[in-house]
């Protein structure tokens, strides 16, 4: 589907109608107030991004406006993760949908301390642990860190201290689901260490331009498409895909894949990251969040996008 | 990226080798035996075929051999109550992946009876329930099968009633669901009525062959792509082969997903039908199961076709 | 404790006084609706009776009302199947409390079709089974009745066929509940012969006067105290006893041995059996329920009474 | 009951007897091997004791040797927190049996944080976390076991340190219990201090024969029977009772009450302290455990005992 669509002179003005028409909308869903740093972003915002194979990010709204990727992150970890261990990560942790809210512990005790996926917390906290082998914790943020800056090529992304504090300070679900794995022998760290990698990489902040960027190597085979290098082979891009269709939305994934069809993972912070293979990386932010967890408006919106540019994996 | 694999000079071999290593194995999966009728079939039977959009169709193996299709069924009655209901379906039946067997009962209690999926039994029982309105279960089933015979444009496909009869004779965890979910009110029937629906649809028989005709409109944008008929609208088609991708395989959906990267849907008779959206769609049955109850070869023949011919959705 | 109770002078105006607090009481939990029969009793009942081994009932208010026993009955079906089978019951139903509310079917999910007492739908389910072997339904239910009768030698006791015949075309769940357990291969004949002997001991109508006398034996050590015989042996009474006590009250089971502190089992229609062992039987009957499904004011009367007349199995 | 078993004369033959036949059974349990202070002690140890009315402790076996009580001593600290806060307590810990393993984080899901009774281990960490209002953890431990001490009128109990700090550096699943509780806001202090209080009062060590007088109490309305000074109110006692026959085996709690008839609370160190009210309290040791988790042995030479004397609240 790629080659008419990478040249859509329409893209550009497609993005603008969306942030406008997003801009004036009222059903916003709630901004996360869990921790401070995330209950006082504006809900007014929204920012929407596309990064095409040719470099060009094109863009709409406060898509240059930093905001916290939280669990978006877990893609990034997930492939560093791959890198180090390779397939010897499933042993620890499944590939299937949850079927359960993100921070379920029921699962866990029916299936002995082994999360379903890398994308539910759980399978993150175990994501962390496999990233701390060898290391001190922060030697680990700073890898997890310099890994996504040299996705965007870009070292302003950083990570925001405060946030990344407060989750510490009232994660006491993520203690939980970490010192439950721990009694399994499904962690090799403490709960403290790990955690406090998981905390440190879900404080990520930057904006959907700089999102599209990182995620960009998922939409072609694991390449960087400008500057020609590879990130991961066309297999491990097309399996990590798989799992953000299936994953990546916790308990919304069937719905997102349904309405949507395109590969993504949400944050609680209200950003997505999209994967249109073969055509580009989409970003989208808007704070307020739907019932499952997921951007309300960011959904909608992709949902919107998709349908208007043809994008869907499961249509020829 | 069809164009170029429309014309492959390859798949024939392609199909014939894959028939003729999976001849030769001997790690076959076990043949599900709850009913004598399944419990007899020959575990060395396999059979594979490629549905393409020029009206051929490419197979190898036992491919002209009929089969009971099972739950594959379920992805043509959920079409047709698509099309009778429209989207006033999904109040009844859910599109999130179920995260347990195909026949749990804990699901319905927390969600009250509604299932989580139309692929699951409990939500294939509603869809049968749906097709029964206003109708006699004999008319209700011959509908299907007339349905599934337009699809193909074949009528030697058959329903086999000793199948249907004996699952009835036996499915008492089946009357346990659709009574379930009756006590919720979510059944419209007896029991009785709904399930007599749904163990004839199961009961259809038909070989690989004919199966990857019947499911060939799925791969392109809902349309009949020799007789140019629109059997749904692209959009549904799209969304049909979301559900197969999140929630076809039962328990084993997310890892169908990572490794063969198609929608599919299996079948407890070893079959399973597989759509490459605008290249065709794929049918392969080989009886032995694995632990997730798809077929054992089966999956393994469709992740060896789906990377030879580069085929899946989540790669450019 | 026996002794100066028996002689107690003030039961009599005990009792009256309770039925007389009761009568004005406005808080009255909510009448079971589910089936028309139990919808229209009078909310405003209120019957209590006390039998004494001498042969004395005392009683107070509607005690010579009948009324749907309901679960009840259970104590009485489960003395039946230990007379048959002995403990071979127990390699089909267990003995413990159950967690969960009285037609939970995830328990049967979780333990394979073995439920967890004899008091829970299930297992009464399985008990009704058990009294059908080698038996048509209808002679299993006749001898139910007549042993019923025998207990209080009261020929009066009936089957409400109204109540058995709504019980049955509306009880889903107990239908779900039996087929799931014979999926399990837990039940022996179809789920429509036990579940009409199950409708039909649960259909049992009777006074509070009679209830108390039926269940008087467990409160003398298996004996009519009156007559002489045996029921049962000591050491069943006990233990039907103690059954009582963890599993009678459904997941409410606690909090009445905590607050009443006798065994005790309660029906949907309202009415609850209390043993005080050594002393004699209770019955108390208020047709609204609780949010566990027990008598509201029924414990509160139970709770009072004991209190007032200082028993306890847990006191000196 | 309690007249003429009081001065039973056979209680030291049959203590002296049970004691014997335990001594050379071969099955014996597994003995806990979770810390190795408890993997070492020898499974051929076996005590029993029985303190009564009149001051006199009638024992046999190792009753002089010190063990771990483990869960036995959350029968004091409810004593101790229900002194302190009354009916309160029952906001934060529910009066149910679970339905499930001791250390089972499900329950808490579903039920918002609320552990289902004060034995098992959630609710038993609440316990502490009430006894720490205001306190020190190490002051809240010492309360507790002062007062421990006072009510077997004997200093020489003793923590064993080196079992709490063992059961501190392995019990990630109590640490996931307490955070899990705390992110529901029931636990009012850092996971780490109510676990303090909890792992060093499961820590406490005392033989049978000092058990027997610490649970006496229990027994005798509230009231030390031979100082004649009332520890609870009777009402309270009674309660406690209740809980202890409900709840105090785990899930194995029905199947004591069913075969020994009277309240008992067991701990993992193969302990276990029973009541018969009026008569006196009973303390067994037996190292190995049985499925549940309860002292193999222990509950046997319960039964034993109970049936040889009589004794059991269920009947007259």
């Amino acid at each position: 589907m790629e080659a008419t669509l990478l040249q859509h002179p329409a893209l550009e003005s497609v993005l603008s109608d969306l942030a406008a028409e997003m801009a004036v909308r009222t059903d916003r869903g709630a901004v996360a107030t869990y921790i401070p740093q995330l209950g006082k972003v504006d809900p007014a915002k929204f920012g929407i991004a596309v990064a095409l194979e040719d470099g060009r990010v094109i863009s709409a709204g406060d898509a240059d406006e930093p905001f916290s990727i939280q669990s978006v992150s877990k893609v990034f970890t997930l492939t560093l993760a791959l890198g180090k261990v390779g397939d010897a990560l499933w042993k620890r942790v499944g590939r299937e949908p949850s079927g359960n809210p993100f921070n379920s512990i029921v699962q866990l005790e029916q299936e002995r301390g082994i999360p379903r996926n890398p994308f539910i917390n759980a399978g993150a906290i175990v994501v962390s642990d496999v990233l701390l082998a060898g290391h001190e914790p922060r030697e680990a943020i700073g890898e997890i860190l310099r890994f996504i800056q040299f996705l965007a090529d870009d070292d302003t992304i950083y990570i925001d201290r405060d946030v990344a504090a407060s989750e510490r300070a009232t994660g006491f679900r993520n203690f939980a689901l970490a010192n439950y794995m721990r009694s399994f022998g499904n962690l090799d760290h403490a709960a403290e260490l790990a955690l406090g990698v998981y905390f440190h990489h879900c404080a990520i902040a930057m904006s959907c331009r700089q999102l599209a960027l990182v995620g960009r190597f998922l939409a072609f085979d694991g390449r960087n498409p400008v500057a020609g290098h590879s990130v991961v082979s066309p297999g491990r891009a097309r399996r990590i895909n798989a799992l953000m269709l299936t994953c990546g939305h916790y308990d919304g994934s069937g719905d997102f894949a349904f309405r949507v069809g395109i590969p993504g993972k949400s944050g609680v912070g209200g950003g997505i990251l999209g994967i249109v293979p073969g055509v580009g990386s989409l970003s989208v932010w808007s704070p307020g969040l739907n019932a499952n967890g997921n951007s309300h408006l960011g959904s909608i919106a992709l949902e919107k996008l998709a349908r208007t540019m043809g994008w869907s994996i499961f249509s020829p």
